[in-house]
């Protein structure tokens, strides 16, 4: 793997969660395959998980990690091309990320989408841009409209709880899984929402999206996936919930409506298969997921950021294979 | 040691001065302890000597780093239990601190007082959250109302001194130790006074603390110091004094007057027993204390700021050994 | 050596270029010097380039690194003496230096000029200082007036370019070198053109300096270079075109006017010998640089910027070696 942006960069990813399961339990069996290697970690945008578990997966294969934030206001890129840079923009792409290329062996970017102009941040301009001017292989950190290694952390926590709760190898039922959209009081980015169903459009699992009216993904992402308008139908028996909030594709960046009676509760978990209940973090209590799930066992939130330290070292495991 | 957060958590306070002398004379001798393990320092305030002293620390002691400055505006954590987070907290405390838990073997975590409510403040809301949620043994990097391992780093340097100047093992004389209020600009925590004086209490000294009216220390803290508002009475024959200011207990975070007169300088100082003069920095010079006394040899404030190092590494040494 | 803070602290430039170039065809060979060592890197303004590259440096070193942004606003330090601090000063440098030089072996320092007293500026008074209170080897991370290492990458990069292109060692030519000044939108310091002068003044080049009237150098740094305000003549037969921006040292700190039909292209490339363009970063495309150069081979920006690396990782292996 040279690139990690998107779920079509895994070839198999029933092998990718195997390894990243593996490594779980063997955190510092691949040490020798980092030394002497860098991993850069560039974030255009605020982290805490992303950046702390990719810092620790990176550190438990024996890498060096430099972190650097180049946040909008500080050190703004200019990423368009031909352009005469008199205004605010201190530095062009070009030069930045070919900079970055040299110090680095590895490196994970993040730049959020603006949520304004649909087709510039669905040609995912800034990411692709960064990965062709910076000549090493990049793990994408999150980029406008996709978080891969969320979405392969949460595959990895569904194929471990279903796993746990059917240990027999003979069998065959596979779970459903649901995403529903959640209320939140800022417009979010697509990002978690694409990833996940195009990751679980991949998977073997049965997949439904539930989402008010007017939230539709993208047709790319939604992809095969069942949709419903109506969260009660789509939770019925349920073995996982996918909780988050994204702001409208169609009318797009848009908050349609304050989405109330959408907040995930345990009235509404009776509807499904007790199923386990995961969002992405960081979440807003009593918004989006009601307190009486995120402090039950049904809860998967933590487990889910546990599992990015093992998505992202699965991910550079393999780069480091090359 | 699964818990540092005041003197409390330490069953002897002379063996671990006498572990970090050790430790000082020997930086890398427990370099294996820390292998394959990680430390997360976490900043809800920022930081200079305690970031950088306690990552030497670990570093000496082999193990991984990874800091993380959440400041308040940047990723305000939600540490009220049921509200609805529809305003500007974006992540609760029960999840940041299960997450990063999940990624560290230990976490060093400071937050300050907001030096409005008095009872919010002294119950350690924010610090004792964070110890119950992330799961691993915690070390106060300043809380609200403490800062262990300054007091630590304090009573390690008032023993190299005086074991110094009275190298007779047989020698039984203690030392009077004088913690006096100074004048300041801005309204601070009580946080490095209540702890000098917890631990004071605790170590085999003679102590005394001298303020102006309206400063008492908090009753718990201040213990059975002699207490003094005549600072020139309460300086004589002292052989260390130390220097700081703080807001007012009583009328909760205020600043009561300029504070003029209370100024350490070399006038007082012939007042004591050529006493070692010392404050955790950042010292405002020419307000709390004279140039001419931190210019010369009795200023102890750089030996106590290297010994931090050795503070933090015999807490992290303890607490690897468990 | 002891402090890298000019092109006078370097014994032999020759020998010191060599170094670096073969610290870069075998960067981990020394690892054993670094070990137990730690590197602060001390930046009292925004870093992406030097930061990186020197933390890579001290790593292949087998150094430790830690990094701290003390910005102006976030921790300003008081560098005058005898001044009573009841303003916006936290703390005074000969605190903040003295605490840092205990807790490193080795440290980087940055800070900025303001470009409003000349004379200040130019007594690089915040660099000094900070190197009498630390009491440890001091590497300029970019100082008031000068940036040294930039400089020395630079004279890496003409050399390394120079003996690709004249294999033959009885060639005897040395390389025509000329500065040019290229128009900025921001007042910018003169520390990048300062120090590259003060390098080539001291390499076996040919070193021209063209610019404007009323941008000339201070003369300490201009020294036997020739001057030249006909940018066209100047460029004629160049091997390297060295493009910067510089506010003015005569009228201190200002832009005398637009700069209009100073940028670099490939118009005036036909000038020279087709030579190499470099430039420091970041850069303005468009307004100091055409974009024309800069994705052009001519363009050495990227191969200024790898040998950063170089350049920091020699300077550390001498203080190391001491």
């Amino acid at each position: 793997m040279k690139l990690f942006s998107s779920v079509n960069d895994v070839q198999n990813i029933d092998s990718l969660v195997a390894e990243a399961l593996a490594l779980k339990q063997n955190p510092h069996a691949y040490q020798h395959l980092g030394n002497n290697k860098t991993l850069g970690l560039i974030f255009m945008n605020p982290s805490l998980r992303t950046r702390i578990s990719t810092q620790k997966a990176a550190l438990n294969l024996g890498m060096q990690v430099i972190v650097m934030n180049l946040d909008k206001e500080g050190w703004a890129l200019e990423t368009q091309d031909g352009v005469i840079m008199n205004g605010t923009t201190v530095e062009h792409i070009r030069e930045a990320a070919g900079v970055l290329g040299q110090y680095c062996d590895i490196i994970g970017f993040r730049a959020f989408p603006g949520l304004i102009n649909r087709n510039y941040d669905y040609s995912e301009d800034i990411f692709n841009k960064f990965v062709t001017y910076c000549k090493v292989p990049v793990i994408s950190l999150e980029s406008a409209i996709r978080h891969p290694l969320q979405s392969l952390a949460d595959l990895i926590t569904i194929k471990e709880i279903w796993d746990t709760k059917h240990p027999d190898p003979s069998h065959k039922k596979i779970p459903k899984v649901v995403l529903t959209w959640a209320p939140h009081v800022k417009p979010l980015p697509q990002a978690v929402a694409n990833s996940f169903a195009e990751w679980m459009n991949k998977a073997n699992v049965d997949f439904t999206i539930t989402h008010p009216q007017g939230y539709a993904l993208a047709p790319e992402f939604a992809g095969n996936a069942k949709i419903s308008h109506n969260q009660h139908l789509a939770l019925e028996n349920a073995d996982f919930v996918y909780v988050k909030n994204w702001s409208s594709y169609n009318d797009y960046g848009k908050i349609l409506s304050d989405g109330k009676g959408w907040m995930m509760d345990n009235q509404k978990l009776k509807l499904t298969n007790n199923a386990g209940v995961m969002h992405c973090l960081p979440v807003r209590r009593g918004l989006e997921l009601a307190d009486e799930i995120l402090d039950s066992p049904n809860s998967l939130v933590l487990n889910q950021a546990d599992n990015r330290t093992w998505a992202a070292q699965a991910v550079l495991k393999n780069i480091l294979s090359l």
